[in-house]
């Protein structure tokens, strides 16, 4: 069991860490079922190893010699992912991204940056805007994210509305396959040549590749920016406003539409109680952002909206990154997740009415509400949060796994799909058959053969262990 | 040699069509240079049969009855493909969608219609506009080619600079696997569930799966349609005025740069000889239209270019799909195509001067000319065509590879990605190792192992023969 250790000490010199505290700190990822467990003192044991890898000639190394001995490798980026991508095993070597920092190269004519993988979303983003430039995608995860995460994971930032999810975001990738083989693919700004094989690698959450470098095609930053908000009796004839505006093609990049709960929650000094409170963001040069302004107030109050003060608008700007820590949560004896999905427009009511009502058949459930934040021309997603009061913390694993198996009943239930933005990690994987089917879920496992023959990279994420998809 | 045709005809009856027109009309596809070997007798040959299918289920045996017997098949829609993706062997079964035909559903609400594979373009056009809607998607094939089709090739239409290409339209599909199982991809806005599995066979040419029905993500008519045109002093200059108006943020559907060749072949009307046009419409609310309008004409006047009479766009509206077929060309003694590629900005002048140079160095060439017609923020695609005065018919294959070979090795050595949106096929799958890398190749190769180990469907387009991309 050393001979890894040491073969990777061979090639990689001190990049190769054992001590306690960093092992400590590459265990899982943000998953709040692993921030049970620990507090639980059950949490993912220690890795063998952790790799700091600071070139992509460090990543093709690890992968190969990890190869050789038959050893798995669990790529590490923020770690920010909540959905159980990450869980280390005392065999396996985590490989993180981290050491892989920093912008390439910048070319303000073509719009487009490249980063290294392991920067973090905030940085990046701030060294854009130092051209006045962005990147558009902004996750409530910026500040602890990586950029080469955001691909792994097929993240959609708080902009997504006009911006796109970073598939509409990234122009290139280089990744490390199993074999070691560097895959670079062409800046160009569009190719009919085969499939898009950056496809393959995002949402592929470390399974099929180690992302190591991403090129994203930028904007400039808006000339104007100008917040709106209404509120609505019901969320149905909100979402159906939201429906309306998408219809006739306005792009705001920020449309939330929050239930009577969140909108209380978050937003009282705006919103009646009862109430529905949808808060939107106008980008764009000035005279575009004034014609939208105005179309969105007309649609808006004639589907039953009453404006309030934008204010609610900078407020949310100003919180929208500070949520309390899950552990903080679990401490004062709450069980609390969120789960994003998203489907066509006609059944968001009774996704939404199904989830909720099933949610509150929990015992001990204090909370079970929604927002649609990421809309489309065909439909929007629902970000379901829960919380549930749970007097014994032996049964907090319990509790959450109920309130997620009844959250994605619901789901399959109504014909929605089961994740708009934070994954499938570990937590859906016995869903994914219910997202793609059983073709789906054997063509994922011929892609992962034919990539990964051994079974190495991330084993245990996106993929349910084999067998286990039948229904 | 007749058992496969047994076999086929125990399961699907007449569909099974062996009679020599059905055999002579699915030959091939619509490449100038099978037309050119169609005009000396040198053509591709019959296939041995065609199979007509009605069903999902027709093309699954079709696939389970061909892999048993080890045969080839070469799915087919509307043939209009021109780049030579489609061509039979004569003991290969030719497998033909275009009896997978009509509307399956329609969800105003939604804004989604499924149709089956086969259906022509502009017949399921027609069929959405019925409804006041419109896929948005409208090549200058609409008329010939299938919905199908569009999704297998990797298509872009002529308003995608606003409404994006075929990935940006298709929300679901149905692929039959070389297995005969089937994958239906759900139809939701958008998943974070994995790779995107609609990508693999986006642009896989029928080398990974055969396409039984699209889903379409519509958008209503548009409120407000308007041309509008300008002229500049060079072609350099009109490409960086695209791209000002690309970095902004603007985004007409239509935008085409026609280089000094172009402008007075098709426009003399409307713009002075050396002069070169910029053709734009705009769609979209009547207000936000006219904002655009507004600031593209000063953001444009700015740049150096000179407004015209936007009758020119209603002439190309008329005319867009009008085009001398390559046979009455070939006849009068012409070898001519059109090559479209892609690139950066910082590129355009450079690949526009490399390949225009260097084709007008070919003997008996009559016409090297150039125009923009689908613009991102990161760039653009440049779509060439060529034509050469060729005296001996014997000569014109040759001819015909060598201003292709110059264009393909002018792109490579800008750095340009060597195709935009008429695909692979035949013609540039030697040079698919210089757009995607040794790497990308063998992932590809490693992709259709293991979907189709025998290598039965489509075989030869695509990928090039194994071995023969080494440079």
């Amino acid at each position: 069991m050393s001979d890894i250790v040491a073969a990777l000490r061979e090639a990689l010199g001190d990049r190769v860490l054992t001590d306690a505290d960093t092992l400590d700190a590459h265990r899982r990822d943000y998953w709040a079922l692993a921030e049970i467990r620990d507090l639980l003192g059950r949490g993912a044991p220690r890795p063998r190893a952790v790799v700091r890898a600071i070139s992509t000639e460090d990543v093709a190394q690890t992968l190969r010699i990890c190869r050789a001995e038959r050893t798995s490798v669990i790529p590490f980026g923020g770690a920010s992912g909540v959905c159980g991508a990450i869980e280390a095993n005392p065999n396996s070597i985590v490989l993180s991204t981290r050491g892989l920092n920093g912008l390439v190269r910048l070319n303000d004519q073509n719009l487009t940056a490249t980063f290294r993988a392991g920067t973090l979303g905030i940085e990046a983003e701030n060294r854009v805007r130092q051209g006045g430039l962005t990147i558009g995608h902004w996750p409530q995860s910026v500040e602890v994210s990586t950029v080469g995460g955001w691909v792994a994971t097929r993240a959609a930032g708080q902009y997504s509305t006009a911006y796109g999810s970073i598939e509409d975001i990234l122009l290139a990738l280089e990744v490390v396959l199993p074999d070691g083989s560097v895959l670079r693919t062409r800046e160009t700004p569009r190719a009919a040549a085969g499939p898009d094989l950056r496809q393959i690698f995002m949402g592929s959450e470390g399974t099929l590749g180690v992302i190591t470098e991403v090129t994203f095609s930028l904007r400039p930053l808006p000339e104007a920016s100008r917040g709106q908000a209404f509120h609505f009796a019901s969320f149905e004839a909100g979402i159906e406003a939201v429906r309306r505006l998408m219809r006739v093609g306005w792009r705001p990049p920020v449309i939330r539409m929050y239930d009577a709960n969140e909108s209380q929650r978050s937003f009282r000094d705006w919103c009646p109680e009862g109430r529905n409170l949808m808060l939107l963001l106008h980008e764009g040069p000035a005279s575009a952002v004034n014609a939208q302004i105005d179309a969105v107030a007309a649609l808006t109050v004639t589907g039953g909206g009453e404006q309030t003060d934008a204010t609610c608008v900078d407020n949310w700007l100003e919180h929208r990154n500070k949520v309390p820590s899950f552990r903080e949560m679990n401490e004062r004896g709450l069980v609390v997740d969120t789960i994003e999905v998203a489907c066509t427009w006609d059944l968001v009511p009774r996704l939404y009415d199904e989830v909720t009502r099933s949610l509150r058949e929990v015992p001990g459930i204090i909370v079970a509400s929604a927002h649609s934040s990421h809309s489309y021309r065909s439909g929007t997603n629902l970000y379901f949060t829960f919380a549930a009061r749970v007097e014994e913390r032996e049964r907090m694993p319990e509790v959450y796994r109920e309130c997620w198996e009844r959250t994605m009943r619901a789901c399959v239930a109504v014909g929605a799909g089961i994740a708009h933005h934070h994954g499938i990690g570990r937590v859906r994987r016995s869903r994914l058959v219910d997202e793609v089917g059983d073709t789906g879920v054997a063509l994922l496992r011929k892609l992962k053969r034919a990539l990964d023959p051994d079974g190495l990279l991330n084993p245990g994420a996106l993929l349910p262990p084999p067998g286990a998809e039948e229904r």
